[in-house]
């Protein structure tokens, strides 16, 4: 399993990259590319928004950058870039991400596409950056629950091998792109004025409701979503062995996605002051775990923030080799944008 | 492990009672008492409203019996009733409790009051009804949690010995009482109109937002819902060493609890079909399992309903003992109000 921090990535201090492109800019994705360019103060040599037909001509203000216009992608040259982010589908990065490796762009993609192809590398920086050369050329993104479920577990590798992860979801409407965030936002209204909540982007009332991942159900009785964090973990770990039993469910919120996970371990777990200093040290990771005041990880705090929370830590009082534990993490920002970008820092040092 | 139902009531039809009394009759479950006593159509000689004195004087019209006053509880005569169903915290409990049971009131409580007290039963009549004996004078009602936990299990006992059970809870706001709801809808509106929310009831925001159950966190690092869970459900099935691993969560709906559930038995899980079928013949219960349609328990579908709702179906890969399901019930019928009234209904047949 390899498990551990990139430390040349963890020292860089000014990012400067050369000629860049969003691909699927006017996503919920893609904004947030936009917001963090500004936020990590990237020093590009050009930026680059490409977006569908239906969003060609917006225009985005990019500090530093000025007014910039969507292009339709289907139309542009795809020449001369240094790094694309995609993050507008699979079928999309299917059709052009073969497109720009041709000239040598380093594209990190946050669709499914590549995910599970044995030759391009699925990264998070802070779990398994070490295995990039700098050479590599497609590089994926893992699904946002996988990430926000694997940083909430990372730092507590001294305790042993992980063996048997039970966990449920909480995840946000975001997770389905910005249509479904505004849906529920409209539903919530009508609900509030009396008035029936009509689902189109999900197949169910997601306003004051709970309800199964909308992804489709599979052979093995597991919808999409949950096979994408088995498979998907697994592979980021290196260890085809590790058992994920996952439980994927929409809850009522608008941004993060909130976990209550069960992680059982071949060595008993040690004290729980132990174990919450393992949390503090670990990069991308901050402890919330303040009992008197009741207070844990919770998708309000963790919107808007680069850390995956983590606490309400307890040891399962029939099996001393389980920790349970919660977390909560942004799935735009650290559970696809912010991961991507620091794929592609990572890979600025190593160039 | 006492299981199964309780006949005689399973074919009770007529539910005569003599005068009987709500205690805590404006609060949410009160209501539900009313609401419920209409629809399961209870011919009483006699129904009497109690409540604090902040609600004394308050109207309230019942079908069959006219517009019923309630009535400030400690200035009024607490004798001559047949039957007092109670919910109106621990406190009340225990002062009026004794007061009605030494002129031979059967009492049955909804709060905590009694649960663990050793000469009380505990009882969901669907499950350790047969325990009762007609000369009972106080029952106690299950925690709600327990109630649904329970009741999405009660089904599958000719699966083998219940070892293990982890579940997390999705937990609407009015499991904290009418003024928590009424907070969870006015911070709602206050959000989409871009105002803060400021939390009274609740620790934290609970619209768009999920938080650990607002209890208290006790000594062992569980909160004092999660406790419940374990030491109730052990006495309603008659087993101490049962194994209960809860995770408590409020999340923004209003009524009905929903359970993600991993079940380990001392057997293998039989195949899925045969699974269904337990759960479809099992009282109280219903099967919603619809892959292909993404339809599984959901709150909208539970809330205003008397069963608890069983699906998402899945065998553990990793543990063919092991059971993955989700449970969703109206926290304020079954887990409440309607489970008291059945207890009252069972006693009826006894008497």
């Amino acid at each position: 399993m390899v498990w551990g921090r990139f430390e040349a990535w963890d020292t860089l201090k000014t990012v400067k990259f050369g000629r860049i492109c969003i691909v699927g800019a006017s996503g919920a994705v893609g904004q947030e590319f936009i917001n963090l360019i500004q936020e990590r103060a990237w020093q590009c040599d050009e930026i680059v928004l490409f977006g569908s037909g239906r969003s060609a001509g917006k225009r985005i203000n990019v500090t530093g950058y000025g007014e910039l216009i969507i292009q339709n992608i289907s139309q542009s040259k795809l020449t001369g870039f240094e790094t694309a982010l995609f993050s507008a589908g699979a079928s999309v990065s299917r059709q052009f991400i073969p497109e720009f490796t041709k000239y040598g762009t380093l594209c990190v993609d946050n669709s499914s596409a590549f995910r599970m192809d044995a030759s391009v590398p699925l990264i998070v920086p802070e779990i398994n950056g070490k295995q990039l050369s700098g050479e590599e050329r497609t590089i994926a993104n893992p699904n946002c629950s996988a990430i926000i479920l694997l940083m909430a577990l990372s730092g507590l590798m001294p305790i042993g091998n992980l063996q048997k992860v039970i966990v449920s979801t909480y995840q946000s409407s975001s997770g389905a792109g910005a249509e479904a965030m505004n849906e529920m936002l409209s539903q919530t209204q009508e609900v509030l004025n009396g008035q029936p909540a009509e689902p189109k982007i999900f197949a169910h009332q997601s306003a004051f409701n709970v309800f199964s991942h909308d992804s489709a159900i599979e052979e093995n009785g597991f919808n999409g979503e949950e096979n994408k964090i088995v498979a998907e973990s697994r592979k980021i770990l290196g260890d085809a062995e590790l058992q994920i039993i996952p439980t994927c469910v929409r809850v009522p919120v608008l941004r993060a996605h909130t976990e209550s996970i069960a992680a059982t371990y071949n060595q008993p777990i040690p004290p729980l002051d132990q174990v919450r200093d393992m949390i503090r040290s670990a990069p991308g990771v901050k402890l919330q775990d303040d009992q008197a005041n009741n207070h844990f990880p919770m998708p309000i705090d963790a919107s808007g923030g680069d850390d995956v929370l983590v606490g309400r830590l307890r040891i399962d009082p029939s099996d001393p080799n389980t920790l349970l534990l919660m977390a909560s993490g942004d799935q735009l920002r650290k559970g696809a944008a912010l991961n991507a970008m620091q794929i592609a820092e990572l890979m600025q040092t190593l160039r």
